[in-house]
């Protein structure tokens, strides 16, 4: 068994700007400071824009999850540095990870809010570059790179997009819904330069969930439950608007990843989306000799941590555009037994053994032009290969106060106070 | 075949409140007036809240539907014409229907939004009085009757539930999202008299897609096709108020039908919600030795027209919690071929024959307990004995033009020019 994640996150250590700025915009990068109660913040533009670790619940006691902010002296060190991660990884059985920002959000969306644009342009491109060369730099094939780019001005992020993946990167992420941050919604041509050097450089978009809740007015007193249950809701209203608009349609080799959205509601909206299609000619739309569905297949990836009732229409789904994710570090994730906890979902499901591969592992490297095995072998890259790499990692539930306690005892970095 | 439809609509000729309210009343009642493009319209409190037969595409060549006002003189006369109803029941094999309102909103949502409390009351009434004598009275057997309520005044509201129940009421209409008109949404403990007054009669509520689709903010250049496909992700919206709030949890007797909603969601959030409550402790919900799967299902009645790949996890779902409903004569339904439409949906999800009569009427009924054979004896109640009691019924295609032509040429009705 091999595995792809195609949804993990890092949490930014409070050096990832040192080095990394031109003079004049060093001193206004991003800043990790450390309140009196010992939660991690990050300061941009004089605002706190950033609680750290918020949701990196990966070997905390369930008792102590939450939405709270916390610090990186709580966190499992692997949720931080890069040598534990990779060591987390080998215990998880995962060959390579895709990794989201946490610091300018999952699409760099604090940056798109900075009211200086050339500076929020200089610390994204030192994100990226931090992100490239110090996070998946340093474990060759065990990454596969991810940029943010600048949604605020598409040509701007065109370019980045194009310098980014003469370095590797084979996605980018962008906000599901960009109308909440007062950008054109997805519906209009304003995103066409992007989506054309996408398609150019064969560079997959990733929509991650968790972005787009705003657009949902769930009521003055909703519980956090709804809240938090709705967020895979929203792939459906920033698909429709890649369908009806120019995105998927103008843009044959676009490619669209629905990271962390599961797959339960892809045969329910295609269903309707095709009946609707047929019955309400009068809207207008065209979609040549296809039906909307196989427009949506043919660029879309479902990415999916647990979800097993609807894996069994695998099939009605298309095996081929279904991808596993891990979503280190946070709640919702599967560590440290990934491969025993998709296995299973798999085998219910259903699934022969090829199409388990294609889940796994085949189809995150079509769908990313990624080759898996470009740095390491494959007979090296099993599960059972990574797990034997590591046999130490300590799996057992740790509470904050011991992680705090052992981060003390050795600092892996100084913190600001606020 | 047996069929009971648990979502139909009826759209309410001029007459509905002749002779039903007090001196103090009457001329204050709802009027239908036509506008000098020939569109009918509903007038109440010096506004028009209503166009009529908005989406009453029933019949018409697929070029003419659209969501523009209409007239009742461009419909199908079994859209507001209870004898003329009757006989398109009779050809689409439907034992039975459930009629929602058309002029008041689905849940009457224009009363709750009148100034005149007193007065909207008193035209609820007479609304309900007509439903449920004229409409569903006048063909016994026929018709489950449905009520409107008071839900800006929730003891109100379950004093006409013990009304309208006496008088033969299996069911009343809320909002999917109250909220939105400004009331304690369904976390909060207000609707309880309500939850206790249709537990004590035994009266389900029905949750209908449409009312809630202001609650996504699908931005400022959003697609109508968007729009229209997106109403069935609302009943999550409901749903989740219904499990983290009172309602489910606290009147275990309380039962809800899903309007509309299709059934495609409910294992993709079923999966998540069980997983969300096992996992995230932190939040403080309790559902005894269930799971909110348990429970919901022990609630609700998923309502559907077409969804074919979702029905094949029939078996997952709950076969006991799936019914069929026709949405005469809105653009989404099937007509006059339901039954051909729905059993070749069953057996493409490899339904059995008692499986099959669950989803076709056996659920409705208990649901609503509703004796289907009450009026009508079951050998007369089949789709062919419907239809061989009014095989002379027109299935042809009939544009606009051509109804108002027979319409004028002997008016049914009487509307004042605006």
């Amino acid at each position: 068994m091999i595995i792809l994640s195609i949804d993990d996150h890092n949490v930014e250590p409070p050096t990832v700007f040192d080095g990394r700025l031109e003079a004049k915009f060093a001193d206004r990068a991003p800043k990790m400071v450390r309140d009196d109660k010992g939660k991690d913040h990050w300061l941009f533009e004089g605002k706190d824009v950033a609680t750290v670790g918020l949701n990196a619940t990966v070997s905390w006691p369930k008792e102590e999850w939450g939405m709270d902010p916390s610090s990186i002296a709580e966190m499992r060190p692997g949720v931080y540095l890069v040598d534990e991660r990779v060591r987390d990884m080998d215990r998880n059985g995962i060959l390579a990870s895709m990794c989201f920002p946490s610091l300018p959000g999952f699409s760099g969306g604090r940056f798109y809010e900075a009211q200086d644009k050339e500076l929020a342009s200089a610390v994204l491109q030192a994100y990226n570059d931090w992100h490239i060369e110090d996070w998946c730099g340093s474990h060759r094939g065990r990454f596969i790179p991810l940029a943010i780019v600048q949604g605020w001005d598409p040509e701007l992020a065109a370019a980045e997009i194009r310098r980014v993946a003469a370095k590797g990167v084979r996605a980018i992420s962008l906000p599901e819904l960009p109308h909440l941050l007062g950008l054109p919604s997805y519906v209009s041509d304003y995103w066409n330069p992007i989506w054309q050097a996408c398609s150019e450089t064969a560079v997959v978009v990733c929509l991650h969930i968790g972005q787009g809740l705003d657009a949902i007015n769930m009521g003055p007193d909703f519980s956090i439950d709804n809240f938090m249950v709705l967020a895979t809701q929203v792939s459906v209203l920033c698909t429709q608007d890649l369908i009806w608009g120019p995105a998927m349609r103008s843009f044959p080799d676009l490619k669209f990843a629905f990271s962390e959205g599961g797959i339960g509601w892809i045969p329910f909206l295609l269903d309707r989306i095709d009946r609707h299609y047929e019955n309400q000619k009068h809207t207008g739309q065209d979609f040549g000799d296809k039906l909307p569905s196989e427009v949506f297949r043919e660029h879309s990836l479902a990415c999916f941590i647990s979800d097993p009732t609807s894996l069994k229409l695998y099939k009605e789904i298309g095996p081929e555009i279904i991808a596993f994710e891990v979503d280190y570090p946070h709640s919702d994730s599967v560590w440290p037994n990934a491969p025993e906890f998709l296995l299973q979902q798999c085998q219910d499901a259903g699934m022969s053994d090829d199409e388990i591969d294609l889940v796994t592992y085949k189809n995150v490297a079509r769908f990313c032009s990624y080759d898996p095995f470009t740095h390491i072998p494959k007979e090296k890259a099993t599960v059972g290969a990574l797990r034997a790499q590591s046999p130490d990692v300590d799996t057992s539930v740790v509470s904050r106060a011991e992680f705090r306690k052992r981060y003390e005892s050795n600092p892996a970095f100084d913190v600001a106070s606020a």
